[in-house]
């Protein structure tokens, strides 16, 4: 297998000397050990950019990268997919931005629902965008699903307003494959898709009341309950499969 | 929504008056603070049974399970799936065994490749048993996947002979869903469907080879490269989702 270069998050990137923060100096320099005049792949998440680096030092062992040229990054997701996460217990969430980055998620957005058993703290908006940077770092896409929330659930229902939207429940009369082919068309212009994925407790019935008012359908993958953290992976998964020909 | 019962494994599970071993009374008595009348239901996953119970005293405090009459459990998934999961960093193969028995597959063998960081210990196969089973009790689930390994990869690939197997990949040439339509037909009888996930750093070239070799499909699932971990439940998910209409 042809070793990969290492992929950096750099922003904002450009066709230049682009100075490196300390901490990406550290991360090039101490974790992966590059030295001066070494290559590495330089992307920007937000602009979905990338360009080759080599790595160069600037004075009083300052490093930056000089990048010849800056062109669309090669490997981002097609369809706009976002995914509506009640919040779970301790880091439930943090692993759900990890697996809805590798699966192509172009949107996350953390909700409150009456059962979500963990409310949280304010500065987690800064830690979901850092996992999610890194999700994309490792799995070689060229952006990020941008990251919501907290908010309300009815607040994330009405944020996706016009997208085909499910409602992920054991109990839905269909199925995730017949939802998907009566939402999406091949050679369609692609259709926005909105999922959401109950707490661990599960949705009340004013919830799933107020999911279907809002157009999502019930829908469901298999017949087993899934904990909530398994459904993001499993429903993103399937969509790709379903709609990747 | 209806409160629906506690589910209870018990094995072997039988007609009549069935005792609870310490574990099994403590965890009906204290954690979910069941009293004698109180009714559950008792699944034996090894049978794939399942009964309603009431919880009965049998002299000095100790607890059995009345068990009216048994049948066979209403969930249980239809397609044989075995995952071949290379043993990575940690509890990862924790991890894919609850999301494989959430998601429907019959037989998870751990597999030893080159690349694999882990060597796991002798007594893991009753740790993954247990795990099986509470998995199998949280989503409903009335039988569990046979847990097997950790063997060498080549020896994981012939246990499966015959299948129609599948080795994941995000440079396989296949899509997922073109694969499982090619290896799957509605109305037929369903075959069985093996797929192999490689460790974290992936597989060496002659390990693909020896894929390849036994038969099994590179197929991709999306174009990112996924951690090994986020691979069971997204091609788990796909394929339930593309074989339950």
């Amino acid at each position: 297998m042809k070793q990969a270069l290492l992929r950096v998050p750099l922003a904002p990137l450009f066709a230049g000397v682009v100075p490196l923060s300390p901490e990406t100096a550290r991360y090039v320099s101490r974790v992966h050990r590059l030295r001066e005049g070494e290559r590495f792949l330089a992307f920007d998440p937000a602009q979905a950019l990338e360009g080759e680096a080599t790595l160069v030092e600037v004075g009083k062992g300052a490093l930056a990268a000089r990048i010849a040229s800056v062109h669309p990054a090669s490997l981002v997701p097609r369809r706009p997919v976002t995914l509506i996460q009640c919040v779970g217990k301790g880091d439930k969430v943090d692993a759900v931005i990890r697996d809805a980055t590798e699966l192509g998620a172009s949107r996350v957005i953390a909700a409150l629902s009456a059962r979500c058993v963990a409310r949280p703290q304010a500065d987690r908006g800064a830690r979901w965008r850092r996992i999610a940077v890194e999700a994309a770092r490792q799995c070689g896409r060229g952006d990020v699903p941008r990251v919501e929330g907290p908010l309300p659930l009815v607040d994330a229902l009405h944020a996706v307003h016009g997208a085909a939207g499910a409602c992920l429940d054991p109990r839905g009369a269909l199925s995730f494959g017949r939802w998907v082919g009566e939402v999406t068309r091949v050679g369609e212009v692609m259709r926005e898709v909105a999922l959401v994925v109950g707490p661990e407790g599960g949705f009340t019935d004013e919830e799933t009341a107020a999911c279907e008012d809002a157009g999502f359908a019930r829908v469901k993958l298999g017949s087993m309950t899934l904990r909530t953290e398994t459904v993001c992976a499993a429903a993103l998964g399937a969509l790709l499969a379903l709609t990747d020909a």
